[in-house]
């Protein structure tokens, strides 16, 4: 039995914050102080490294779990399933919901079983919890959905990440550019066949060292009496980090998978940053012996910015759709998923279509 | 392949708070109007139903994820295993970490890092997780590593409960009362026993109607400008909803594991409010047409109120510790647990020693 993606949907934010309408941001340093460097420069420097030029946000009147639900819709449409049959709603996300203008994360109840309920699901067999687990949440998710299926526990999943990290964004902290909001979903289906599907998949934490990577920090501007807290990244640890281990965990799962290296038609990988997401796949293909096909890569990042566990469902779903420029998945592909995130967790997967 | 409990472990945190110590306090309607009976009628009546004479608040210079840690330690070291043999770490909770006297919920990066970061476990394939699933996480938590056990994904897992609602009360709601701080924590390995461990589960999601009888929600008493969210039931609702959908899953749990339930020699049910689980108890017995023994339901309300995901694991640590008078499992007892709570979820266990 194997779990196949029968339906995929997406929730591209509709609001669009160009690099531009960061000029006017009054950046500080860890250390607390300003910036002596311009923002143009520091915007420059930022969409060189990120590739990123425009980022989304979530429109003020919807939350997390409303983005999830459009997504969660459109896969399910597009899997011709009666979404009474879902035997489990696995949403991954860091934040819950947190509504506009406000600082609190609010998932009491779950943001699954608010998609399930917004869903008007009936049948109380379709389980539904979210997964926290940094940026890999929705990797890790089907990850999980894969589990349930091959031990006979789940037939049809239906795994979601989304995120709005607008929401927690340090305006004084130049990082916030990078941060973005999306929603993407799919439904997984146990289908007997054996060549298709997830083939094999891995998954690390690494919390030694590593576990505050990310974290919740005050303002890189001091506040008096302010001690809200924002996300929060040492991006450099994280860049070296992510070299060092993202593309073990692909080879893991490549080798646990059988197939040869050069079936992998593409690489869909967190949309962290430009130019570490390069180098993690140039250092795949190195510790693999093999050179670096040309456009293995597909990457949204430059128009949607890093929207943690909705990067790669929503980069999935615009390739699928024909909606990612010079990208496309056929019949008979291997594709190779990776993510890494707070944590930090990597995580990879080999999937036949 | 089974999974069996090789150790238990649970914080109690040290501050005692009694009912007497809410005499003070000015509580409010949900149609925010202040209450005509007096603290003591409203204390007396409290007491009644929910059977809380006090409750447990985690001391102010830790944080939920301490609390945690703590448990697992204990229970790490009762399963005499080597922490690195862990393959998964999974941690349930609901509001994340919340420093004392803040109202921002911290789960960057997750607790279950948090927790292995703090036990210093340096295996990278220990692969740590959050899961929020309402009251029943711990419970849920239980079910995902039988399923990675019995799909041999996994062979040593540390599941836990841990939970910080005083934090997140609203002073001016008598339900504040029933809410507590716990942390429980257990060790569940694959065992080649066919006859032991967990024997069954049932676990439900309702939403369509009450994905919304837990929420976040504002003060009863207006306070100007200050839109802080707190913990907020509808409680008749929740006591409907629990007796009609609670041992309905108690009983698909035992059908499915073929024990007697004769055989059944406690039932550890989510500390929620010592009236309703009385009534849940009954109705169970009522519904496999059988008598309800005596002494089949040990309670800790009393002292520690309601703490959420950390009251099952804390109840079978203090039995199997005879640290709860009265009660005791012996080698050979069936036990059943069960949950309910924020979601609507509910769930069940059959567990044989």
């Amino acid at each position: 039995m194997n779990s196949i993606i029968t339906g995929t949907g997406t929730y591209i934010p509709k609001i669009i914050k160009k690099n531009s309408e960061f000029l006017e941001k009054e950046f500080y340093g860890e250390q607390n102080e300003p910036f002596e460097t311009s923002n143009e420069i520091i915007i420059e420097k930022f969409k060189g490294i990120t590739g990123i030029e425009e980022r989304r946000y979530l429109e003020p009147e919807l939350q997390n779990s409303d983005a999830a639900t459009i997504a969660a819709r459109i896969a399910i449409e597009e899997s011709k399933i009666d979404p009474e049959t879902i035997d489990q709603i696995i949403f991954a996300h860091n934040f819950g919901d947190i509504r506009y203008n406000d600082n609190q994360s609010d998932m009491l109840p779950s943001l699954a079983s608010r998609v399930k309920h917004l869903l008007r699901i009936k049948n109380p067999n379709c389980v539904a919890y979210d997964i926290i687990f940094g940026c890999p949440g929705w990797l890790q998710g089907m990850i999980q959905a894969d589990n349930y299926i091959k031990a006979g526990v789940a037939k049809t999943c239906l795994i979601i990440g989304s995120e709005t990290l607008a929401r927690v964004v340090d305006p004084h902290d130049r990082d916030s550019m990078i941060y973005a909001d999306g929603a993407g979903a799919c439904i997984v289906q146990a289908k007997e066949v054996s060549d298709k599907g997830i083939l094999s998949h891995a998954a690390q934490s690494f919390t030694y060292d590593e576990a505050n990577y990310l974290f919740f920090g005050e303002s890189n501007k001091i506040i008096p009496k302010i001690s809200t807290r924002y996300i929060k990244m040492y991006g450099r640890k994280i860049y070296e980090f992510a070299l060092n281990n993202v593309p073990n965990a692909m080879k893991i799962a490549l080798d646990k998978s059988g197939v040869p290296i050069e079936n992998i038609k593409k690489i869909l990988i967190h949309q962290a940053n430009e130019k570490m997401d390069e180098a993690i796949v140039k250092r795949f293909y190195r510790l693999c012996k093999t050179k670096m096909p040309k456009d293995i890569m597909p990457m949204s990042i430059k128009k949607l910015g890093n929207s943690s566990v909705a990067t790669v469902p929503t980069l999935l779903d615009l390739i699928l759709k024909k909606q990612l420029e010079g990208h496309e998945i056929n019949e008979g592909d291997a594709i190779l998923f990776a993510s890494v995130g707070a944590g930090m967790h990597v995580n990879a997967v080999v999937y036949q279509f």
